[in-house]
């Protein structure tokens, strides 16, 4: 019995669909349908791709109906014939003027179709011309299966992080006054894949002001003597599981004022809100921890986002760690814990960790210093 | 009065905003919803990105009703003010906790809606529950604006081909045989970037038997003397307008026996469709040109695929040159032309210019021979 990619072996991709079936017939759904995507990798081991050309794994509640895969015929030696041998599924191959849609759907049982996060317009409106005119989210049905990880999973994802922090571990080696953020970028990208990410996925080098704006890339901005730089990178491991992890540098005695108290309340922030993580606790409770913290400490209004997101095959996945969300935790539920601090047109600061929901706590991923680390 | 991007000024989006309200009136939809993607690019000069977290331009048919924006607050800081100022849009921004798919949907009139192909089933799911009950593609609307090619467009296509035609010319610095296909790859991802495109979106190095799996990308297969290579390969300019040419090479003299006569008639395939290029021909009619010409040489098995694709700021977009596509060609309209053979397990051939329709026929953006050139 072989395996279909590096973290996923025929066993286990047969009781994923084993178990997908099971939760589709008890959402009263007819049929799940699988674009190229996470979802796809996460049950038979391959991405996929394609764009106007429908590629699509589709799952018959009914467990008397084997699952088809539809795809151009074109792309089918490029996938090879494994994992549709392996896991019983049938291969209906198309070719161009064929209708892929009416292909999709034959054979089966009329109800509602649930279609995976990733699934386009493009091919959902073509879907509902070819019949499937009752259709669902399949994402309450996918996140069950995906959400809580497996051993071999949290594997993964602390060899994910490992990786993610020794690249942490030679900022020094970069990040400088007088260098821009996107030469330190590119340094800390290659890094990233030389210790042994299949690729850099993102690359945050915010410097002074530019650390005020989370989501910023790299710029031509000089770092100056004095700048807090929030370094936030990460990537997928070969295996498709990624890190995320960020922590903030000065480059030389931070130059503001109100840099070591504000720092100081993020640190705690972020601390308490790690310490708050159990089984049974709610998502919008760890939020609420974090943001608690800096609440007291005057700096409420300078927490913009959410405390963290899900990880796993994908940077950002259930559960996502909001207000709003009573979602309760389990062991081996994945995720961020990221509160951050900005000052529009100043400055900012962020602490990554991803943690793992165990037995009776949490364990974290990440371990590099959290302190405000001078370079 | 500046420039959204590098192929995009102020008065061209201005007047590409107002045809697609009056298509959008005209279609009897209230409102366009456009997410990320080259659609996005075309209108506003950003294409965006964003997966879990909405983003999306919201356009209404009501020309009194100005067109908004919804994005995730912290992706703000990274896009600029200059779009939404220079075109009039109004920007909601948003935060966590927030419910942004109602906020995408305030003020609109009742009324259908349309969304871009690359909307998510995510969104278009959580946009039906804030009462987007009545979901229409965009396609018909949007394919008329970025169908024909402006002037401007297409000079930006004409650079592509020329850029993908130089990095051909210098194929025999790289295509010989004991070098494998992953090595002659990545010398020619780095010649298309050197070449002025902004990234070698796709590259495909079939050699020998794997030149007959289309879309095949590169392997560890060692070039053999007398192998038959197809080499299909492009990217996007920094404009985002793409190149994407084929041509077919023998590494020594081609070892095969039925290589010379099935090249030839793939060659008069290739020049029998483009010839039929000009306004008022189907689409459809350019895919029979090209079929028919292999058909008599008893090898209309061997052409697996359909003819060609539209080009511009999607590598594949509208028109499909196709069976069952009666669409009339008009002049702007720009797409490939590449008809292919394939003999499984054996060896595989394939040319592709990228084309325009003319006053009064064609114009070609590639140049290279159509031989299949012995390096």
């Amino acid at each position: 019995m072989g395996v279909l990619s590096s973290a996923l072996d025929v066993p286990t991709a047969r009781d994923r669909m084993g178990r997908l079936r099971a939760l589709t017939r008890a959402a009263g759904v007819s049929a799940v349908v699988v674009s190229p995507g996470s979802d796809l990798r996460y049950l038979i081991g391959i991405g996929g791709a394609s764009f106007e050309r429908l590629t699509a794994l589709v799952v018959p509640a009914d467990p008397a109906v084997p699952p088809h895969f539809v795809v151009p015929k074109l792309e089918l030696a490029g996938l090879g014939q494994d994992p549709f041998d392996d896991l019983g599924i049938d291969v209906r191959p198309w070719v161009d003027g064929q209708n892929a849609h009416v292909l999709a759907l034959a054979g089966l049982e009329r109800g509602p179709i649930a279609f995976s996060d990733t699934t386009t317009a493009l091919h959902l409106f073509q879907l509902r011309d070819a019949g499937a005119t009752d259709q669902r989210p399949a994402w309450p049905i996918v996140r069950e299966l995906r959400m809580r990880k497996t051993p071999e999973e949290l594997a993964e994802l602390r060899a994910a992080g490992a990786a993610i922090d020794r690249v942490h571990g030679r900022m020094a080696e970069w990040l400088r006054p007088g260098r821009t953020e996107r030469e330190i970028g590119a340094d800390i990208a290659a890094s990233i894949v030389e210790e042994g990410h299949a690729a850099a996925e993102f690359v945050i080098v915010g410097s002074g002001p530019n650390g005020s704006s989370p989501h910023h890339g790299v710029s031509d901005r000089v770092v100056e003597p004095g700048d807090v730089v929030v370094v936030d990178i990460g990537g997928p491991l070969p295996s498709g599981y990624c890190s995320d992890s960020t922590r903030t540098y000065a480059a030389g005695q931070a130059s503001l004022p109100d840099v070591p108290s504000a720092y100081a309340a993020l640190r705690a922030s972020q601390e308490a809100a790690v310490a708050a993580v159990r089984p049974g606790v709610t998502c919008q409770e760890v939020d609420r921890a974090a943001r608690l913290v800096l609440v007291e400490a005057g700096l409420g209004d300078h927490f913009i986002h959410r405390t963290g997101h899900g990880i796993g095959l994908d940077v950002h996945e259930e559960p996502y760690i909001v207000e709003g969300n009573d979602l309760r935790l389990e062991p081996g539920m994945t995720f961020s814990v990221e509160p951050c601090i900005v000052f529009p047109g100043r400055w900012g600061a962020r602490i990554e960790d991803i943690v793992v929901v165990t037995e009776d706590g949490v364990e974290s991923f990440n371990q590099r210093p959290r302190d405000l680390t001078v370079l």
